[in-house]
């Protein structure tokens, strides 16, 4: 609990002043005024988290949180619970949907083990094994409030390594089957909005067996009453152990002032608890692509992130963040190789 | 127009049967199916396009076609027609918005001077110059027939020669102060549209002064009395000499089974000259970003574009289209560097 309240104490709101010059560059680079669009709006956000006028994002790492779900056992995902620990080995060794895409990004990828159900040896495995995974939150809480806290303090831990290692620029992913379900009941106990508006298939689950799950996040409600107001609370009454890791990280990025993507409907989920426990966290969130999941929509809604690529993604492993790497730092060398019309001697276009 | 004429003999439709293989094996990799959305139908019409089921993306370049036109006496322009050539010489020093993404993306920028209004000293510009820009559209047609298949030759000629140099990737920009509006009278004249939905401000001319810009389409097609089943007719009655050249840039990489990105509104409306004159080229598109102007809409979608990036970008230069190399060439990545279940030994997901 004391690095979680000495987290939030650190976290300030951005440099509103280095925007505001940043701003100006940019209006005055060689271009029609606004003509790049989000890029503009990218590198401003950029300069305001970082304090700086000329931020760079060229030292990348994705933290991917495993852990599995006790609501597994309710039939509410087509793969077997066993996957999570299978593409947790595959991940260390670069073979899956998000090594792929930090290949091409020239991002590292650090995995961690924060609940996995089985025992692990390999040592490209960050081992902060909280739990074999969480309890079926159909039938009463996912965790202990004590473990929600250590959930979050362990993505701060991992975060705020990284970052000591150079990193400038993070974004979450998660491989944990079953986890739409609690994220749509988080959503549904955030904004009280009926599961059957947030629910959706997650990966490939068939369509008969959506009604089961939309059930699932009712009773999950049901039993536990989360209560809104506090998410740690619904962390840990209809949460998850990756969940509480991810919204960790964001706490970390907003506290050392380093930016962090938000990849698709999980990890939306974990920085709408990260935003409930410190709302400026919503200042340092770049946004990524737009989920296929129902409930993205609503999350992101509330957090005022509007996702740059339309791409029909629905993988996670923070497989969209990291694809989103390269634009966010195109707009980066927009900043820093352009110049401005004084500089051209030149008129303004 | 023999070489033209050549050029249109040499393209034939992708190939489906590898199409197939590699939509095979990307159903397989260890994901859902489908969970990789538009990134896993873009390798599959790469492999097509290529004839590779390990298609590669690593050598790009965009060609920028500058030219000038006479329409700019009209007012249809928020800048003077000399940055034309002022934006061509900075584009040489890597100063404007399409050479950072070109940088941030490793491609190549090649500047090919195709008609501006202007004497040019400078050997990293291509010249190619047909004529000091197009005629005033309003008063007549913008150039010959003759000259509009020699706008078109000349991006046939300097896209070969990229792909003679080892390159796997092309997109192509524009420099051309004013150029919306003949890509606003082309999308006119092959849609049949009213000016008034296919004409906007294009950058940022002020809103009082596009009724003018309208009329001015409008003038141009009743003047020239574009024949829309032609669209060399079109290309030289309203078009422009950068739009010939872009549409001569496409048509060499379906010749030549070379995958061609399709950045904003003036390439998109070169792209629906080079349909005209060979619809297979359509299996030869990639597209990028989602273009700012009315008309890009309508020519995307008889062209089958759907857009990946949602930016609110309205630049030009080709800057969507190497923003988009990073994503095409995530792509290849995905189908590279993943394994399917069967190699993994594990059942299917």
């Amino acid at each position: 609990m004391n690095l979680l309240n000495e987290t939030i104490k650190k976290i300030k709101g951005v440099d509103r002043e280095i925007m505001e010059k940043c701003k100006n560059r940019v209006d005055n680079l060689i271009k029609p005024v606004g003509s790049l669009g989000k890029l503009e709006d990218i590198v401003i956000k950029l300069a305001g988290i970082t304090g700086d006028m000329y931020p760079k994002v060229d030292n990348k790492s994705v933290i991917v949180m495993a852990a599995d779900h006790g609501v597994c056992e309710e039939g509410i995902a087509a793969a077997p619970k066993e996957v999570t620990l299978m593409q947790a080995i595959n991940m260390t060794k670069g073979l899956t949907g998000v090594c792929a895409m930090a290949k091409q990004a020239k991002s590292d990828v650090v995995v961690v083990d924060i609940g996995i159900d089985g025992e692990i040896n390999n040592d490209k495995i960050i081992n902060k094994k909280i739990k074999h995974g969480t309890e079926n939150i159909t039938k009463g809480p996912a965790m202990t409030r004590k473990e929600a806290i250590t959930s979050i303090e362990t993505g701060i831990l991992v975060a705020t390594e990284e970052i000591k290692k150079g990193k400038n620029i993070l974004t979450t992913g998660e491989m944990g089957i079953g986890n739409t379900t609690p994220s749509a009941a988080i959503v549904s106990a955030i904004t009280g909005m009926d599961p059957k508006e947030v629910t959706w298939v997650g990966a490939n689950l068939p369509m008969d067996k959506l009604k089961n799950k939309i059930n699932c996040v009712k009773r999950a409600i049901e039993v536990n009453k989360p209560i809104k107001e506090d998410t740690i609370d619904v962390l840990s009454k209809v949460g998850g152990l990756e969940i509480g890791g991810m919204a960790g990280v964001m706490l970390a990025c907003a506290a050392n002032r380093v930016p962090i993507v938000i990849d698709g409907f999980i990890c939306t989920v974990a920085a709408l608890i990260a935003y409930g426990i410190e709302p400026k966290v919503k200042e340092y969130l770049i946004p990524s692509h737009s989920s296929e999941e129902k409930g993205a929509k609503y999350a992101s809604e509330i957090l005022g992130l509007k996702p740059m690529l339309d791409m029909n993604m629905r993988l996670g492993e923070g497989s969209g963040g990291v694809l989103a790497f390269n634009i966010i730092e195109a707009a980066t060398y927009m900043n820093n190789e352009m110049i401005t019309f004084k500089e051209a001697g030149i008129g303004v276009v």
